[in-house]
């Protein structure tokens, strides 16, 4: 990753193809890049799901968040079947080009429990307390 | 995982042993799971790394975050060389067990460019502008 290293010591506002970026991204042997959505108003960390470089291209494109869902072998526009859709708002990818950051307008729950987040499993001690009432 | 499955629909303040979560985790075929440091002051992103049972461990006995160097094929923990240490503030799980989300008081800069945080490549139309200058 000579591109990404050579970015390491850029200056702010330092401008390059996107193209030459994505090039450059660091997928793992699936092909995918984990990407987390963050909400973009309160900043809470809404869910981490993955990304190949189609879902990146459509994520941006239209401006709505695409992953690759592992599970069903398939793009899924996240809330294409519950209207609980994260419209775009910025895109990052991490310093060593193997992570992204993508803050997003969510409409509704993030989670498919419909709490508003999917990190609702929070250790105290030795216990883990669920937070949060399902929908 | 029938223990997350349950899990979803638990109401708020439920409780179960740590241990049976860990157990219950879907950690990848390296045995790791992503896990996405939050700065717990700003609620900035500040990177992605990954941990093993054991990290998990570790950074819940010891306070600090301690993560699975997968260049290095070590535990490391954050800021050992640098000081840049990670002050565990809460640990989350999320509903799949697939992913982890530390809310953390980050010592200097997280990122080892000296940025505070790792996401400073952002996507501009068809261009990455470089975010922050480097330390």
């Amino acid at each position: 990753m000579p591109l990404l290293h050579d970015l390491e010591s850029a200056r702010d506002g330092s401008r390059i193809e996107l193209d030459q970026v994505l090039r450059a991204l660091r997928f793992n042997a699936e092909g995918l890049i984990p990407a987390i959505a963050q909400d973009n108003a309160t900043q809470q960390v809404l869910m981490l799901a993955w990304m190949d470089r189609t879902a990146i291209e459509r994520t941006l494109n239209e401006g709505f968040a695409t992953y690759w869902s592992r599970s069903r072998s398939a793009y899924w526009r996240k809330g294409e079947s519950s209207g609980h859709l994260q419209r775009l708002k910025s895109l990052q990818f991490d310093c060593d080009g193997d992570a992204i950051l993508l803050k997003v307008e969510q409409t509704g729950p993030a989670c498919h429990t419909n709490r508003h987040h999917c990190f609702y499993l929070e250790v105290d001690g030795q216990t883990v307390v669920v937070r949060g009432d399902p929908g």
